[in-house]
């Protein structure tokens, strides 16, 4: 693969990258740099994952080595309570490799870490000391503002999940970073602080946020926000059928994890998306890019309730995956979440 | 050594005991308990340093284990810049142990413990974190305040420092801390999270600052404010000379020097503290204890340079240790300090 074909493949939905130049650079010098996208072990993990796990794959066929870090101690500092940590951390690293599974990535080049493997080592402890000397409270605090649930009156954990975070970059040996536009604040002050205790900046990949099928963002604890991994088909069609979706307007939930998720599955697989219809309605439809799907919708060509039934269809065949496990998945995620 | 008589031991000379009922439960229970002072490697060590080097030969002599922190990491998080840390700390380690053989003190139960030795430790960073997720920034910046210099600006540093200090008292496994009034906010802060991640409350013991010899306190970063171990004799003279120390008022550094370090070691080697005078201003006074000193100089009895000169004579004789390896000291402060 060329390195323009690269370049693309890596920026293909992406909002912002710091910086393209540094990124472009990297790739003429470097074969197989190496991404890392940390997941802190907090909130249950929902279909909007799958937005980074396609990504990652971006990553893998662009030739990165790619870390997925499980950030067990980043989820303690985010507020989940240290006696579920282990259990949380179960349920996330069995759901996450079958995301992974389920989409038929090659993960020859793949390599899940976990957090505390690392992070409790002598010198990451002294590095995060020495960042603390450097780093104002007022900054760590403006940094988490968007990923950590820090309330009127934050805790100390809240102002050192950036700073480890920071230090990941480092310790994980990466070239980039990549995760959600949520995680911009936190980018720029590990690339403003690493310098600092002597070690390089690193490149910053940005993927959106999918808003969720209600509301803004569709969060781990908001369960009508979100399609859960362990759902069953029927309430995956209650969900989407229930989801914000007028027509005519293209900003919701549902088209933009088509857009994000699903039209970037399907090109992989060399497939159309397809809206199933009576002929008396005009028959089915058959897209090979996303554009031609907002297109339609924009025009009402398309119907939402057209459109919910064929994502149900494909958000269900993802996740099979998951029913073929489905009672182990489902005591473990009972042991975690309840 | 009876338990009334451990426990007045103890008590001598301080300001405050959190809690004296525990203390003396701790006296009962235990023939052998344990201490510990922390020193932050920061400034330069005066000669206000030995209030504590005396409190401690207290707790020897009243049965303890006492352990000397030297808090090289609490050096750094309170500003002690990185470069210069380990040659702050050969000085510290070096002068402090000088301390306690000026003071003849037996020290078969007096151990010195490195803060990076055990501070370090994966059990510890993850201590460390637990407690971050319960102590919030208000309070940890709160209990700081006294003893880290903060600024407008603070250090998140600034914020790790009393959840290490409470830490220290679990890791170094006393039943006492003890320092300085300056303390009081960290202590009490330890008090009340320790608990929170499972562990014990400490008992906690105050002594006095010690007044500067120009100004509220003796500074390690004001050279006149203080008496530092390697002054010579006649910087020492002129020091004492030039400190406040106005005829009939109690309140200087003069007489706090005396109280809590010169009568306490007059008193453990069976002497009187004697001012000299010529018989022509009534001869030499002698004083078998503090209040009749005090008595004295209120009533003008006690002239002011009279008092200074005995001092500067008693101050001089403790300092002789350090003039024996002149040399080998100032290259060393030079290379810390300069």
């Amino acid at each position: 693969m060329d390195i323009k074909k690269r370049v693309e493949l890596i920026k293909r939905n992406t909002v912002e990258i710091i910086t393209e130049q540094e990124l472009e650079k990297l790739l003429k010098e470097k074969k197989n740099p190496s991404v890392y996208l940390g997941t802190a072990i907090t909130g249950r993990p929902h279909i909007g994952y799958y937005i980074w796990v396609l990504k990652l794959a971006d990553f893998l066929k662009a030739g990165f080595k790619v870390k997925v870090l499980l950030a067990d101690m980043h989820g303690a500092l985010d507020n989940c309570p240290w006696e579920v940590l282990d259990k949380r951390y179960k349920y996330y690293s069995k759901v996450i490799k079958l995301m992974f599974e389920s989409m038929k990535i090659d993960i020859k080049n793949l390599e899940f870490v976990t957090g505390s493997s690392f992070e409790l080592d002598r010198d990451y402890f002294l590095d995060v000391m020495k960042m603390s000397t450097y780093a104002s409270i007022h900054d760590c605090i403006k940094a988490a503002s968007e990923v950590v649930k820090l309330g009127d009156n934050p805790r100390l954990s809240g102002a050192i999940y950036p700073i480890m975070q920071a230090l990941d970059e480092e310790y994980l040996d990466v070239d980039v970073q990549y995760g959600g536009i949520d995680q911009r604040k936190i980018f720029v002050f590990a690339r403003e602080n690493l310098p600092k205790i002597g070690y390089k900046p690193r490149i910053e990949v940005m993927t959106p946020l999918i808003p969720g099928l209600i509301g803004k963002k569709m969060s781990a604890s908001d369960e009508k926000s979100k399609v859960d991994l362990l759902d069953d088909e029927e309430t995956v069609k209650k969900k989407i059928n229930s989801a914000e979706c007028v027509s005519g307007d293209i900003d919701n939930g549902i088209l933009a994890f088509l857009k994000n998720v699903i039209m970037v599955l399907k090109e992989e697989q060399g497939e159309d998306f397809i809206v199933e219809r009576p002929g008396k309605y005009g028959g089915n439809l058959e897209y090979s890019d996303y554009e031609e799907v907002e297109e339609d919708f924009k025009e009402k060509t398309l119907h939402p309730l057209d459109l919910k039934n064929a994502v149900s269809q494909e958000i269900n065949a993802m996740l099979s995956i998951f029913r073929k496990n489905r009672a182990e998945l489902l005591k473990l995620a009972k042991e975690a979440y309840s």
